[in-house]
């Protein structure tokens, strides 16, 4: 019998399909051509991209060349503009405002066939520190109700270059989907003065099946009702809302467990393409703007990062309900992830 | 400059590019390969499916042979099953019930190479009085509390078998999609005492930039804030909130009405792979159960048809935020939509 399951903070069902269970093995892997002639974010291509943002590089190098070993560059083809004010305004039923905001390009190596993988954990550190350097500084601009880092890997998760790079995009509405993650963690704060990331992470603990990997700092699990075969979902154990207030100690302790936790997925299901995104709390500057809203988030939010596996397509009956079809069991998906060599 | 556009019944913001805009020849189209060698949809194949729940057939022919014009089976390898309870039950902080509910695959004419856009009329009239005549059966089981109708055209949107077909879903519980369609069907109908899908078919047809066709019985447009390319709603224009109310007269007409869309669609973008979902009112009999929340059912739902062609690639972005960036201002692709030759 299948089985539905329901996810307390996204508020969604999902049909996990218990018989037929499908291994690693039983998923179709698209394979990407990873050809790095002409690639804007290899070195001695700077002068490429638009200009630099931000970068850690040798000291004695100049901006846009080479000598970098993670470089912000914004995107070529940006989503939302960085100039101008939003200007919100009635259609008639419905609402508009201008597409303002940040998109960001984080270029993560300068080598053009390691992912993040592969790198040594100091590089992933680094890659996280520039992470929480993009969140801090665009958190100063009024303008941003949120900013969402994110990561696409593999053409069939959206990523249009090979070379590893992770983006960021500020915009000056909150997403749905963070609203409706923020709605449920309030209403569970408000019931029990707990935080509803916290009960979850100790209930993972304590039943184990769903742990993929697990540290004093720590843990990543297959969420009881993954919408997607082997999605991962990593937090840090101690209750933080905001992943910008994390100092580089952390940030080098985070390095080591993401790392080892793409790595069980990339062996466990031969180098899939993947999409993982940051849901961290929304910019402060808000608080004083909106106290009701704002004033527990503190203490009812609590970053994570979602790993989503891209194994499945997404079809008519997904779109027509938001609800989802996994066939692999997540007790199943962690079992794998847990026992896979790395 | 880019745009932000909200969706009122979904409470969606949607970038919409106005830049760059794509047309309908800026799309990579992928094409499947469409050998009826062994399909189990086909004439002759019968006896491959499971056997069938309900057939429009040659009336000297026996169930399960040939000379039908539409069939419905159970899908073979269902997401659902159709035996059993709910058995709701808690898992600690989760919430789980057995996976019951109906899977039915509606094989729309014997004909492989025939879609809907290429049937005549009255073929795809028979079709749609299919659809009614499931959904009318389904909603006598009080276990269901939703039946989508849905349908996958192409690989690219999850199809697996091209012969044309349409799928029904009936579920224990109200997707998460559908339940904030209602919410914010009945939020604003509690405010103004109007249809929000009314009023937005008024403001449609004033404005007229973004409708695709419009007959005296039906309007179909491109969304305001739609989130994909090219996508569009059709809906009756004489409120009605429960597709299964519809006579045969008013069949006809709708036929008539999606296979001029659905030409329109094929001829503008070469064909492309595509999923419609029909959001019809969940099911009557839970009126008495649970009083206060489905009261206003009839004066505030109005159901519509969705439909989504299959363009672009989701990525990081939008399974993030749940918010999405479509390339094509919808008042574009209205204007393709109308002027190509069908």
């Amino acid at each position: 019998m299948p089985e539905l399951r329901h996810d307390p903070i996204q508020k969604r069902w999902v049909i996990v399909a218990t018989e037929r269970a499908r291994r690693p093995s039983d998923f179709k892997i698209e394979r990407d051509n990873k050809g790095n002639g002409n690639c804007p974010f290899c070195f001695g291509h700077e002068g490429t991209t638009p200009p630099e943002i931000r970068a850690f590089r040798d000291p004695s190098t100049e901006p846009n060349t080479e000598g970098w070993k993670v470089r912000v560059v914004p995107n070529k083809f940006p989503a939302l503009r960085i100039e101008g004010d939003a200007e919100r305004a009635a259609r008639g039923q419905y609402d508009r405002m201008n597409g303002i905001g940040a998109h960001e390009v984080i270029i993560e190596t300068p080598h053009h066939d390691k992912d993040l993988a592969d790198l040594p954990v100091e590089d992933v550190a680094l890659v996280l520190q520039m992470y929480r350097e993009r969140l801090l500084d665009l958190q100063n601009d009024p303008r941003f109700r949120y900013i969402l880092v994110f990561r696409n890997r593999g053409s069939s998760a959206g990523a249009s270059l090979s070379h590893p790079h992770s983006q960021l995009i500020a915009t000056p509405i909150t997403p749905r989907t963070v609203a409706i993650e923020l709605e449920s963690a309030r209403d569970h704060f408000s019931l029990k003065e707990r935080c509803i990331f916290c009960d979850i992470i100790a209930q993972e603990l304590e039943q184990h099946s769903r742990v993929v990997a697990a540290d004093e700092d720590f843990v990543s699990w297959c969420p009881y009702a993954s919408r997607f075969p082997f999605e991962v979902t990593l937090a840090p154990r101690v209750h933080s809302h905001d992943f910008g207030t994390m100092d580089n100690e952390m940030t080098m302790k985070m390095a080591r467990h993401l790392r080892e936790v793409l790595r069980r997925i990339k062996h466990s299901l031969d180098d899939p393409p993947y999409n993982y995104m940051l849901h961290t709390a929304p910019a402060y500057h808000l608080k004083p703007r909106r106290p009701g809203y704002w004033a527990t988030i503190e203490v009812d939010w609590h970053w994570h990062l979602e790993i989503l596996p891209r194994l499945t397509k997404t079809a008519g009956f997904e779109w027509g309900t938001g609800f989802y079809i996994n066939p692999t069991p997540p007790e199943d998906a962690a079992r794998f992830l847990r026992e896979v060599q790395i």
